[in-house]
């Protein structure tokens, strides 16, 4: 197995470039006075770095100038009291900054934001002064030459897949980040559902490539789990939690990445380790074959408050363990047939101990008898059911109002994903426009981190203003349409 | 006569080098969660730059992290409730600074502060921060191995010197400032005290011409006055205000100079400058040769609160008009003998018009009969009494609680300038002693812009936080001890 010393220097190798675009805003200068603020709009959604000046008009300011300078994924970011804020990641992540500026001069803010509005609000001046010159250096890693129009004939999935790419495009930077303004860093789950788009869109295999080599770089916990996030600024650092279902998903994305490329390089380096997450999650099974509670590890699925996940989890072993298997059978590696069986054997299992026939659905005794969309999702996914009765009980899931439904456009990815495997080709297009589309008709130029259609204010972190509006996991609209010729 | 563009060429060649020292506090790191706080002591006032360095300690901090850093000439502007501001110079002269930081780095403010210490709260971090490698790179253009100790024998007056030193110091920048905190420009009144205590300190007599030659290079206003402050940064802009007393000294400061340089060159280029600065003020005087009231001048003198000025403003006239004639007669340009003429003139007027017989003091009727000790000294040092009557006089006004008295340490250096022209070593020795011995009483590390010894809140703009605490025109208690010895 190769070190981490390899797998940084593999991923050194395939740092993208980053291209570089200068925004103006609407508004080019700007004559203020204490108490006087401007809102700038850039026309769409982008990542990088502000510049301004400012000067005297008639008087010498004769006094350092005060300003604050906001920045919004949105408006409602713009106008939000921050003061009030109460949620539970941290309020350093809502885009304000302010500054003390001695004498008229060019300011370069050295932090990088996301966003498509910034307010300037003159806070303190002794006399008038003009604000000029705005410039936001926009990144991304993203080739918007290499990008095709998509072949839908239908212009909301059009709108959809235009709004779709822009996300990615913005989360493309160094690496596949989550969000540009929060958290910047690169999860698993994220990763695998922007590898996917990414294929069918900016292609660019160096950075997938780049990612799948910094996780393998990362400390493992003591049950054998990948970190499911990492940092690389200022310098490389693996993230403390070890989520399993992401540790799996890390394998999909390795199978998923050798069905684009057939890079069978990468796929010998990183073998082992795809082994090992397998073999780690077996061991957290108990005596019938079901995932069970065991302390040092927990699972994600989405944000979906108080869902109980052991049924989802058990569906993405299944799901990792399929795709696996096919992989290993593809490159002619024998343990193929030892993961193929497993497969077979937990599949039966599930049927035998997760499916309650009088709820006609998968439900955990350990999950506390919840019925959820997620756990049936999984199991469709997972292969424990499949035809008329999965579409059956796909269908009642997502109509049932006491079913715990999604949250996030991650795990509607999946349900989509589930949709298209049963042919539900007309229930696909209907859930993404209704989903998707439902962010657009609010106004989005980049796809949300959550959404819940009859509540514009629901946030996993207990307030929206931490939520992220530039969501990584939310582009796969794109992989849909463009894979599957919606 | 030479026009801009020649002066501020001449300014630029004789612009000084800063000498740069790189000092570090007395607490080297600081492990910290969100709500602690430390307070660095860097040992004594400086002017510069700080930089730190901030890293996790055991978990990454998974967010942004805010830091308050707040700056202090002394403890009381470390712990005073800055919301709480109601001065009427702005808010933004107040030293903090907040701080939003992505991940562990090395950050280099890029304002410059004055401060001897320096406050640092974590408002905000996920996990514990280390904070280290503080650095407090301060400059001064003064070259302190050009500095003799004083030949004082008394020890007080040595603490005196050393700290008036200093305070000198820390104003010599890339031109005299009046005050590093705050404004942080060139002042004529506090030039010439610059100026004159730099000839017995640190000798850099580039300084001076440069400072000299800004002031040449500006815009007068319609009555003829030179402008009374320059800026320098980002570009060379010459103040609003033209105060007639400042205007006067600045010829004075010529003279200065052609008497410790006699360097006739630079004389020469501001010679119709300082005739024009005279000319212009003989033309507010009335036909009794007093000054008078006239829209567009105001002068200064002292910040004392409701001080009645013109008289004191007429002896400032004196005095500058009887070092001018001694500098024309010195270079022998003939007319020497119109502003000696002038001199005769003006002081009879003064005794005939200004004395008040039963008042025995100097006291204008335009004045609203104020009585002030600021009009017997400038009366003093005008010339137009001397000998016992002076020395009474001046010991009368200092005594008595009905006369206005200074507030600043520029006005009671004209004060102990006056009794040390009438000989009365023993009171100016005692007066330094009282009057800037009773800031290093209070942990004065330099001296401040204005003291009053029963009122350590004073302030002239309403608000002490607004007050600077290491102001050039205190620091002329070295000219005295070094020049007379004391």
């Amino acid at each position: 197995m190769k070190d981490k010393n390899y797998f940084l220097r593999k991923a050194q190798e395939n740092f993208p470039e980053l291209n570089y675009t200068v925004l103006t805003p609407d508004i080019s200068e700007f004559t203020a006075s204490s108490g006087d603020s401007v809102i700038l709009d850039l026309g769409n959604h982008a990542v990088g770095h502000f510049s301004f000046s400012f000067d005297n008009v008639e008087k010498f300011i004769d006094a350092p100038v005060r300003l604050i300078i906001r920045f919004g994924e949105d408006m409602r970011e713009i106008s939000d009291d921050i003061s009030q804020y109460n949620g539970n990641v941290s309020k350093t992540w809502l885009q304000e900054e302010i500054l003390n500026l001695d004498y008229p001069q060019k300011t370069e803010m050295p932090r990088r934001y996301a966003c498509r509005y910034i307010k300037i609000t003159v806070e303190c001046t002794n006399f008038p002064i003009k604000i000029f010159d705005f410039k936001f250096t926009a990144s991304t890693s993203a080739d918007i030459s290499a990008l095709a129009p998509s072949d839908t004939k239908d212009s909301l999935l059009n709108k959809i897949d235009c709004v779709a790419t822009n996300t990615l495009k913005e989360c493309m930077q160094t690496f596949f980040e989550d969000g540009p303004k929060r958290d910047r860093r690169l999860w698993i789950g994220d990763l695998r559902l922007e590898a996917l788009t990414n294929y069918y869109t900016f292609k660019n295999l160096e950075i997938v490539k780049r990612c799948l080599y910094l996780f393998a770089a990362g400390e493992y916990n003591n049950l054998g789990f990948l970190p499911s996030y990492v940092f690389e600024t200022p310098y490389y650092n693996s993230g403390a939690a070890h989520i399993t279902d992401y540790a799996l998903l890390y394998v999909v994305t390795v199978c998923d990445y050798y069905e684009h490329t057939a890079d069978i390089v990468v796929v010998n380096d990183l073998l082992q380790i795809c082994k090992s997450q397998l073999d780690s999650f077996e061991a957290i099974l108990d005596e019938n074959l079901i995932v069970t509670m065991h302390d040092g590890w927990f699972s994600f699925i989405d944000w979906c408050p108080g869902l109980e996940k052991l049924t989802a989890l058990q569906g993405v072993y299944l799901y990792t363990l399929e795709r696996f298997s096919e992989l290993l059978k593809a490159i002619g590696d024998e343990d193929f047939k030892k993961y193929s069986s497993l497969l077979s054997q937990v599949r039966s299992a599930c049927k035998k101990h997760l499916y309650d026939k009088n709820a006609k659905a998968f439900i955990n005794d350990l999950d506390k008898k919840q019925f959820s969309v997620h756990s049936q999702i999984w199991m469709i996914l997972g292969g424990v059911i499949s035809g008329e009765e999965a579409k059956k009980l796909l269908i009642f899931s997502l109509d049932n109002e006491n079913a715990k439904q999604p949250v996030t456009p991650y795990m509607r990815h999946y349900v989509t994903e589930a949709m298209l495997k049963l042919g539900m080709k007309d229930n696909a297009v209907q859930y993404l426009k209704n989903l998707w589309g439902g962010m657009i008709d609010l106004g989005a130029d980049t796809f949300w981190e959550a959404y819940v259609p009859d509540n514009p204010d629901f946030s996993p972190y207990d307030d929206r203003k931490g939520n992220s509006l530039c969501h990584a996991w939310s582009c796969t609209p794109s992989y849909f349409i463009r894979k599957y010729g919606l």
